[in-house]
């Protein structure tokens, strides 16, 4: 989200379409009932979650991402079930960038008492989705009241076998970079929404804009990648060039990109001749499709494909686009 | 807390001896790179934290609660150190209620621009402080820019052996109710904040706030109490009326509680008296001490007193005092 960043701040207003009564009308106690109706698991209801017996050898992983109305997401823009995927999405796209399979998340959501009920029943469903997607389960969390809306995901994923988790330290010259998963769609879709709002996008760009409020990833890739030779892994975040070059700091060299594979693809061409933007920046410092970046040193893992090689550290710059200075890559930053 | 809840909102105002630079002046890299000194971790700063591997035959637990300023916590009452405490202190609580030992925490924060740096350094510092008394390690976070102070705290606990977990339905008529650490000085503490801030608060009784602003408990007394045939467990967040018939109602059964075993002591005599208030409510309906509340077919675990017995569910209330019904216990609802 390094391009057009959402900075509303203030109430959340929701639209009038969520009738029916509100957190402050029913209580906590029963929004929670709601929250486990919708996205049940046995393993909820009792002071903890406790996961399966884990299988021999394997090792737990865990992440955090904290989303908030305003800034990272806007009820006028996103449907609560769209918010619900994206939280999912964002955290369990970490646990695979290690390699790993996510087992369960955890929610803790602090709303306003006019928060209308059927807007966090939507949450949950769409948490239920993808979780669902990943054979994993909502398996605890926290309500409570807050001026802000404020969602808090926690993603718990399970490590089996003996090979290394894949950090961001272990990309080696000579090997290939590649991805799975699309990039700067996110972000054309943040600009167009930005510009137009959601009501007002082009409907044959509405592909950009689903991929801003509810990235998709095809579940089990880090797996995958894992099990066949790729040596570092991350997800497109904060930017492509900012994330990639995460990897290069951590490990020491550099990177190349081919410009032939980043090439914007034809929606986003169409969606910066209507914004009078130019894709490159959407694909190189866009972030937020959540695409898995990996480094390999055999062919590209199943569903992976080639974005260009490492190479050795010590120039200018950690990465480079057909051997120059990329154009854009500042990426996201906080504050 | 269901006595005097918190009930600030608007923005925080962070006093005045909380100097040098902001969170918008530095920036989200510097902050973290401050977390993470002050807290550190050799399993943080990739894309999740991958834990140690289990001991064979365990299980993970996981639980999270949001701590939120203006209602869990005031700046002005509270240092940062105390409210990194708090934090942990909930979360553990809730795994060590499961019997479980915990051995990592993930921290999500969501901070105005106006935030001290050195605040959030306090925050790191009791965090660091209570996960290492724990001998458990801060693994994992986000930091955002967001109106209000939000914490989000994830805890993640270690279940070993064959035993079944603490939950919440295994009390059984005959079992005796035993608990580990006090019970209403986390609500006296509050009445004394609301009513003379923190400066206010006489000399004699800062014991009282002190439990409120940064709770305690003996490490790995959850453990104990499993390994030493304790039947169900909780710990008291929202009053001992109410997490006591939590696990009445989920067992089916009811719990008399010894009037004797409960009167208060000496200190919440002293601040009844000086606030004009009843201290046998702040016993029975104080909340947020999160001393473990457990049930036991044998003799009291280690470190635990008696409360009183469990006895057949069915009559009007479930959990009485001496026989009747209690004279406090609505407990704490949100919203």
């Amino acid at each position: 989200m390094a391009l057009e960043s959402i900075e509303r701040s203030g109430v959340t207003h929701f639209p009038a379409h969520y009738s029916g009564p509100t957190l402050g009308e029913v209580g906590e106690h029963r929004a929670i009932e709601e929250i486990v109706t919708v996205a049940p698991s046995t393993r909820n209801g009792d002071d903890a979650a406790v996961l399966s017996h884990a299988s021999p050898n394997s090792r737990a992983v865990a992440t955090t991402d904290m989303l908030i109305e305003g800034r990272h997401f806007r009820v006028d823009w996103s449907t609560p079930e769209e918010i619900g995927q994206k939280a999912i999405v964002q955290n369990f796209a970490d646990v695979e960038a290690m390699g790993a399979r996510p087992i369960a998340a955890l929610l803790a959501v602090s709303a306003p008492p006019h928060t209308p009920l059927s807007f966090i029943r939507g949450i949950a469903a769409g948490i239920a989705q993808r979780v669902g997607e990943y054979s994993a389960e909502l398996v605890g969390g926290d309500l409570t009241s807050g001026d802000d809306l404020v969602l808090s995901v926690t993603a718990i994923g399970s490590l089996g076998g003996s090979r290394p988790a894949l950090t961001l330290d272990r990309a080696r010259p000579g090997q290939q970079v590649v991805a799975h998963g699309r990039l700067g769609w996110s972000a054309a879709g943040l600009a167009l929404l930005t510009r137009f709002g959601r009501d007002g996008v082009p409907e044959d760009l509405s592909a950009l804009v689903d991929a801003h409020c509810a990235p998709h990833l095809n579940p089990g890739r880090g797996v995958i990648a894992r099990a066949t030779g790729a040596t570092s892994m991350t997800d497109n975040s904060d930017g492509l060039i900012a994330d990639v070059g995460t990897i290069a700091r951590l490990s020491g060299v550099g990177v190349d990109l081919d410009a032939a594979a980043l090439a914007p693809d034809e929606l986003l061409v169409r969606a910066g001749r209507l914004l009078d933007a130019d894709p490159w920046e959407w694909v190189l410092a866009g972030g937020e499709d959540h695409a898995l970046l990996c480094t390999t040193a055999g062919a590209p893992p199943s569903g992976f494909r080639p974005l260009g090689r490492v190479v050795r550290g010590g120039r200018d710059h950690d990465v480079t686009v057909d051997g120059a200075a990329p154009a854009y890559g500042h990426g996201w930053v906080s504050f």
